[in-house]
């Protein structure tokens, strides 16, 4: 059975610790993929980390997760509140899914209350910066084992 | 004067046969693609069977039909109910554009009962598995000629 | 197993031809009925053909077609939008429905994008004047077969 | 500084393993309390697991670990998605809370979409079963280290 | 400091001329360039003007502005009124956004009187057919100096 | 040309002078169709005063009328507020219809508020007792000369 | 006075026993009807049970009932969600009306939450299959002695 | 007691036959004046016909009416929908109101299918063009005597 | 198997008779737990009659009747319309819940039209005063029988 | 006559002083029982100060009060936006309720703009800190004078 | 510093005590100025007390007491609903601002619920009658010293 | 043909400097003015610049501009957002107008988002503080021209 957990990023996920830092926080996606990677190690899993602004290409890596992955940890971004694509992309497949969120999307604008993908999914993380995707690696070992 | 139709299929629409059979059926997308094409050459029309995730690929599609076909069967999967970019694609165009669903969206959640699309259409057609595409180039036929 | 597709037409389908031609087209409701009853035989159906203003009278006839015929092919007007009686109806027999309608209603006011009846229907075909009939029949074609 | 976590259960929680097993499993919130003292434990917590039927009672306890406790995760049951007053409860002190939810809430009714109380709280964790409890010992483990 | 204003245009923009010549009149967006590039030079601003029907590359593109750029023109067509995630990429860089529409948005249908954008942006001019590009450059010419 | 005005009341209006005499008055509708009559010979109008509570045979009227009459007074009585088939039945002719109400719906309960029919009639009035008959009486006597 | 009750069925209730069993049980009408008039003789009630599909008729006999019954158990099916004309038959008699249900309506979609005609009625009774409406058979039997 | 009838015009109503003469007719608030005046006379009232753009104004002059008229002809304008003042100027006064309208506003956007100022009124006369105001005027001979 | 019914009564019924006779009645709440004693030892149950303010106490109390009774009669007051808490509680059991109130719940405020704990419960019966309690134990008769 | 006055704090209330003080200040509850107690002697009253964090308690208070009191000043804190059953337990008796705030609810988000109380009170008192109790005060002295 | 206080009253005031007494009393708003003025003296405030049905003059009132006064006590009547110019005017000075009404708005139609102005004001005073303007004297003597 | 152009400003602009600075920035209105004449003097207008706290008023000078000018920059402050009566003065002349705002409208608060006048204008400039009514002018060249 694969050991490969995708960590997918969604828009504008790649100028963390540009944007917004208030509400991101200083550290970059760069950061948050090593220790992904680190945890993951100990964890036994490989991660394999990506970003994309596309939303075709999400679909597209949601997909190839299908065959490859073992789980998924995902951080659409604002895709999370419009997307019935994505939503439909996790549908498509059988492996599990974690929506990950580096804010706590309910203590913002009404708009990001609301998850196209959670219902989807396995379950949701968010609001702990960084360790979001720490704690979505914990728990797909115990979903897994 | 073109033969051609395009039909154009939306996002996880390459997951058909794979994804949710208890709603979509088994058959692949290859075997709908196979059918139309041997329907479409019965009706005299010759058959442009294309596939992708992409909302921006669509719609550089649909503008690519405006030139070179005389109808596109699209079945914009999630996008029905999200794009209003696909819908201003199509009212950027002349050639009658059918939408067609394999699934009658109308039996499913609230969301996927409202298009976005269908006010730009000529017409719909849903609910009859990959037939609903053979029903829309027997339209085509009567639209046409 | 019967051969008969009942082809049911309810409010103001009989002033078709005289009702609003930009909308509805010139042909009247006897032309829809000719065609039908022609193509019908070329494809191996009996059809029969009625309209009424009543919606009770179309209750019965779908209660009626539940015992005696292979397929309805229906037209509901303005009922589609407002009758929860006639989704009953439908859900009342095993027969399947077609609904269908000559303009495509998503592209008229809002009231008309909503239908009661779909989501009971096996399916819906919309937008193509008369031929929306003619298409319900090929589908119950490929159904019933 | 605290070393204490309070784990508190809102209404009917009581009944977990009874409930409808289909949705929350057939473990009781015993095992739930028996596997947090022991997670707790190895992270160096101590934990103080509650369980009450009446929104006043978890108001008094949450003013409670304002004055003794390192943070709180906090399934609310069905209090979290009509209770202004446990929202204020949380704004009125300045523990970090965690809300938790055994099962996805986001794929329930739409009632349960949406929380009166993750807006006042740290962050939200859910659908992972009685591990939703455990990710949010880790979660602490991160935050007051 | 950076003498570059990019003009960024969206979904369907690339059929100006062709599309719906009542709404958005007959010039095509290579006038459009043309007149942007020539009041550009006089107000002294280079204007690097493109186009795509893709969200995902409008994303990229608006984050490269805001390494290289002194201000965005930004006509996002339809994804103004859907795309939560072009928001966030404005919210992203500190350039400052106009939105522009060649249409008066505000007298088409209820789903354009909204901008997902226009919150985050500095400004909005809309309804001047392609001279609302051109006050966007004076506009620039103001905020800059 | 035709002399002939079709009044014509809908569900209830047999009832008058039984029902809520607080609301609709003491008279009859025998009462009101013997003032029609005799206002309308005044005016040069033959008056066809009739009643059903049955929405298929007010639409069977209306296309009579359709034929026959100069002009359509109706109080549709609830089917006011819910019938889109009435407002296609009006549609369906070129006859002008105007709406009456014996009470003033629009200090009644919300649901009173919202006229179906009136955006296909000539004009409305409303809440003069039987009176509102004898208005549309001179109304009509206006319109057609 | 009158010893007489009205029970009134609406649309598809002559379905019973073929109709969705899941739901409504595999009982027919006239098991429910017998059942009635057993009931009614012991509690000194003669029953008069009715069935239509049409909204006219079913008002017709609520005024006729205003003549000549003690009391009306009204099943009004699907009417009861849609029909203001039904509410208003309801307003314009005194007889005591009671709403009956055989399925739980509560339980079932969101439109079948809402009754007309129940602010018009003396009560309501559903969820108990045909005991609904002996349970109202009982409330005659207080409210008019 | 008084005979004397105020007609009182809300906003914009003196570009009466200046503005969008399709939707209100040719002729200038001076003739409908005039007309008034002769129309009153025959029915034995004195008609004092005023306009004004200030809702200020208008509610002074109910309120005077409320001292000197036997009744208001009131033709609100754009206030008939937004001004609850004008609702408490209509219920501080005895005097009857009857809201009158030019253009059919129900046939018009959705803003004006709801009248603010309708449930404080007696009645409501609305699509006749100036007749309109005759109506209302034959409507206060009714009511007076 | 248990002979017992509890008949649980929430906030503000202990006012009963002293409370709004209007709607309620001018008999206490000690009468209707007497009836319900009398009717139900004819019936062949045993009643426990309780009331409490507290939606904790309710919850504790649905949980208990859980363990010890064959149905429970159910009069939740104001918090049949507010708490998910009891919807959930009765879920978490499987001994059948009757809803039942004094007054027609959907002849008041709109706010009274929808109830959070019919969608779990057995049926619903409302209107008849006391005697709802009285029909709750026949049904209860039906049932469990 | 009674010379009492309850005043009831809700939920939270408790915490004055702690919570939040940019809201509420910062003095305690106990700062504004003193003031109440030396204000309602001046004024004549008895002052029986009382918070709980319990619904239920505060209905069976307000209950007492009904026995006891000539007035209640009531903060029911974030009770006043959700509960119906304080609503219900002020209409139960006739003793005047006045609510008061202490900060401007309106001012603050939404839900808070809404009361379910007030429509069951004499009348509201907000935003002026502790004083809002001080002038309820004054208030009974006008009211029960 | 000033010790005026500007009493400003909206429209439809001036018919306090000739209008519907049953909500407003049958007091004349002379009375209430008297009231103000001699209660204003006790307190050491100068009271400058004013009423218009003019939006326009309200907004200019308010403009001048912002150079002129200490406090402002606003009863706008039925603007307090409806005008967000009067919001805007209360943001654009900076002495205090308290909302007063002589009726439980509350307790009224739906409309009156909700206040425009309520979010610019310091707090609220309502229900009281003329009272309601003497507990804003006593508050702003609390606020200002 | 008239060079004039009207700049008319709404309620509070006359504030302007001394309201909100944090939002309007600190110049007067009676900058904007000056600089209003000084650029329409360059581009060959003749400005005139006024300011009114009426909306009746407003619309007078729309009715006069509808004579005398060549175009109308329009800032109605929050008229803007509450007034059809200004929608239906533009409707009523063909002069066009440009509907300007010194702050971003769409990045405050909800009310501020949609437009009552915007539909009837000819375009939209907001959020470039008073460079926007410069904008404007610049815009008036390019029609006018």
């Amino acid at each position: 059975m694969s050991k490969t957990i995708f960590v997918l990023n969604g828009p504008n996920l790649n100028m963390l610790g540009k944007r917004e830092p208030g509400i991101y926080g200083a550290g970059t996606l760069k950061d948050v993929e090593n220790r992904c990677i680190a945890v993951g190690k100990d964890l036994g899993f490989e991660v394999d980390f990506r970003q994309s602004n596309h939303e075709g290409i999400l679909i597209d890596w949601i997909h190839e997760a299908g065959e490859k992955a073992a789980g998924i940890a995902f951080n659409a971004g604002a895709y999370t509140h419009t997307s019935l694509a994505l939503h439909d992309a996790i549908k498509s497949i059988t492996v599990p899914v974690i929506e990950v969120h580096i804010s706590n999307v309910h203590a913002r604008e009404e708009i990001r209350h609301h998850s196209m993908i959670a219902p989807a999914a396995k379950g949701v993380i968010c609001g702990f910066g960084p360790t979001s995707y720490i704690l979505a690696l914990h728990a797909f070992k115990d979903i897994i084992s």
